[in-house]
């Protein structure tokens, strides 16, 4: 039966039928054989009794490989539903840096309470992790790697190799590291030289030196560029005293930065945070959600407050209230284009924030041919609804108008909020709607004032 | 000079400059000495014919080397800007994965005339790589890597990989594989266990039988679900009749991974294609922008048309105009919330399509709760405003309900489409804000007829 489990259709009723019967050896076997994702979908869509009543069948061993295993998928999520108690001897079988990552999104008393739990030794690594920032160098890199002195000799490296290649085949590094008594870096050894020398050499004799490497402060954007230009595997880190404190896997910095472009997802959707699954507590998602729509709701409510302006025109030229919401909608979109554009090639670093004018140029060249189709689109239905071409005039030239403006400030939003060091993929949305919403109802009203006599 | 590269401030200017003096010198050391992503940023800030010029100047061979270098930054742009006759040089020079995408991208007749012009034992491997589906094995897939038949002494090759070293270390492997003498995949050689043996041996006889390998067919989700599940550098690709033909590199997953997210970003914001550079040509630009717009901007005449329903009511309670923009908006902002998390927890593979009924309920409690707080601050502010409790409770109440309505939806809709086999990354974010603002239009409009006599 369980050999066919992957071919099994609902492998949620099996796994809650297993639960139920705490079937310890089913569950076991669901949990090693289920791909990851698989695995992440079914422990997230059962309640938080169910995934208790799981640690307590399995044990805190099993449930740190869980943890392992579906790691990228916000396995904090399984921690969130435990008291310290049950957490920590979880956290404690987890490797070094997935500890520090947890810990600093737990925060608080409580990341204090289970890092005391934890040890004197092994805290401190993990504090000195933690004091590192958000995935610079020293918070992705590992802190199991091979290092050996430069005196060994050649086959002294081999056989301790040899001696430990099961433990070692786990680090998944091309190269050992080469340091000094003090444990500065001066080295680097190729595994692929090391097959080709004599064993009475020593490692400092064959390595490489001036190795590159970069510090633990290094940022995810440092590490980037650096693994765009070398080919590595991975990068040693160093401390400010040149000391060899951890490697830096290229696949770590790539799996952060998918992460951050997930983030920048869920933020431009108005997401704070950047991250919401829904096995979530469900005060914890609404009021992240709630704290930007409130936001939102009071620029709106400013927004609209241009409508109420012009009251008069409105009530006497009745049909303009169709038209406000579609010119209102309309602009977010082609500015929400713009906007997107320009967070991503930030992102990417092909623009900076302080090229306004270039983007500018680029951006008001797509509104003027944009807000023109647009625009004579939206007028020619006024005009053919009506048979007014005053209408059509009026609400078509509004609506180009406001195309203009929108693209050229959801081009230049990103690149101002940047530039004032704020994350411009939250907060360019609802900026954007606020300034092009009273734009675009001052443009439809005032001018539908100005040629009300033709309107009515 | 040239040595401080990285410290200028403006690095345009220098290339501009060097450009217009025609300083091969200075620009091929810019081209060489600055970071991937600075460089990127600089050719696509220089207008289409410094673009050529810089070609003229350099070469075919050191603009390849560009090319190579800010590969994932979208290259293809500055080939966009050249003749066949131009590009032809330059795509032959490039690594076989990268021209089987570029010529993919470029597509038709075009594509032919650089396959013929490249010959016809090259042009076949690309032909062989092109049928793949595009991020499926066969398509990133690379086809340098180090096989050996088995019968081949370890000695022998050792001294291959010694003689080759220089090759072989750009091949970013770790391991070595064993094929048959009809090509087939019989066996992974670690190039560890390669340190610890006797020359004599043969390669079939150290070899780890069974390796691990995956088809060349296998799509983008089945090799991140094997490289989550096996921390492996690289898995060997075999074709139908078990030939091996390449290996992918997790590298080259993980970054293909994250260019999907970078398309469902751009999707979600209405950019066609999930693909926009400014440096691309305007007619692009515009064009696939409009086509989103001018679908929306249907839909959005569709919707207001439920206002044009109301006129009579509107006619009479003025004051509603001004809150119609604003229930538009804001559960358009809602309903978007619940989308993001929908696109993204299908993306990681939390939720399947059919389970509409566990997202709808965790969606309903947000909406709920969001909706009474939406509800109660706008109706509280029309109250306020204009001291009529009828008011408050016209617009209060409709936010409230269409909040509810907008994120049910909102979570839904990526499902249903994911369903239909349809991108919802680009589709859903339309289709729910028509429905939403019908649904918010007739509930405030519906209810204030009702309560006519109380609102005037």
């Amino acid at each position: 039966m369980i050999e066919d489990i992957e071919k099994l259709d609902d492998i949620e009723a099996v796994f809650e039928t297993a639960l139920q019967k705490q079937d310890e050896q089913i569950l076991t076997a669901l949990v090693q054989q289920l791909p990851p994702a698989e695995l992440a979908r079914v422990i997230f869509a059962i309640s938080k009794e169910d995934q208790l009543l799981l640690l307590e069948i399995l044990g805190s061993e099993k449930i740190a490989t869980i943890m392992t295993k579906i790691s990228g998928l916000g396995s904090q999520v399984f921690l969130d539903n435990l008291s310290p108690d049950q957490s920590i001897p979880i956290i404690k079988l987890l490797p070094q840096d997935y500890q520090a990552r947890l810990l600093r999104k737990i925060g608080g008393e409580n990341a204090e309470i289970i890092l005391d739990e934890i040890g004197p030794e092994e805290s401190d690594k993990i504090r000195k992790r933690m004091s590192y920032p958000d995935t610079s160098a020293g918070a992705l890199m590992i802190t199991d790697y091979l290092a050996y002195p430069g005196h060994l000799k050649v086959g002294d490296v081999l056989d301790d190799l040899r001696q430990h290649g099961d433990k070692y085949s786990d680090y998944q590094i091309q190269y050992a590291y080469v340091v000094s008594e003090s444990g500065k870096l001066i080295g680097v050894l190729r595994l692929r030289d090391l097959l080709m020398t004599s064993r009475a050499k020593t490692a400092g004799e064959i390595m490489v030196t001036d190795p590159l490497c970069v510090p633990a402060t290094a940022t995810l954007r440092d590490l980037k560029e650096f693994f765009s230009e070398h080919k590595f595997f991975g990068v040693p880190v160093v401390d400010e005293t040149w000391n060899l404190v951890g490697v830096v896997r290229s696949e770590a910095v790539r799996e952060t930065l998918n992460q951050n472009t997930n983030q920048i997802f869920l933020k431009f959707a108005g997401i704070v945070g950047g991250e919401e699954l829904r096995s979530m507590p469900l005060i914890k998602r609404s009021s992240r959600r709630l704290s930007w729509l409130s936001i939102n709701i009071v620029l709106n409510i400013v927004a609209a407050s241009v409508i109420a302006l012009y009251q008069d025109t409105l009530e006497k030229a009745i049909v303009l209230a169709v038209f406000l919401p579609i010119i209102s909608d309309m602009s977010g979109c082609s500015g929400n284009q713009a906007v997107a554009v320009s967070i991503r090639e930030l992102t990417l670093g092909l623009v900076r924030p302080r090229e306004l004018l270039r983007v500018l140029g680029k951006e008001a060249a797509i509104g003027i041919v944009n807000g023109a189709i647009l625009g004579a689109l939206l007028g020619g239905v006024a005009l053919l609804w009506k048979g007014n071409p005053y209408l059509g005039l009026v609400v078509g030239s509004a609506l180009a108008a406001n195309t203009f403006v929108a693209v050229g400030i959801g081009g230049l939003v990103p690149l101002i909020l940047k530039g004032m060091r704020t994350d411009p993929a939250l907060a360019s949305g609802p900026l954007l709607t606020t300034i092009t919403d009273m734009c675009g109802f001052f443009f439809v009203l005032s001018l539908a004032s100005f040629l009300l006599p033709r309107l009515v």
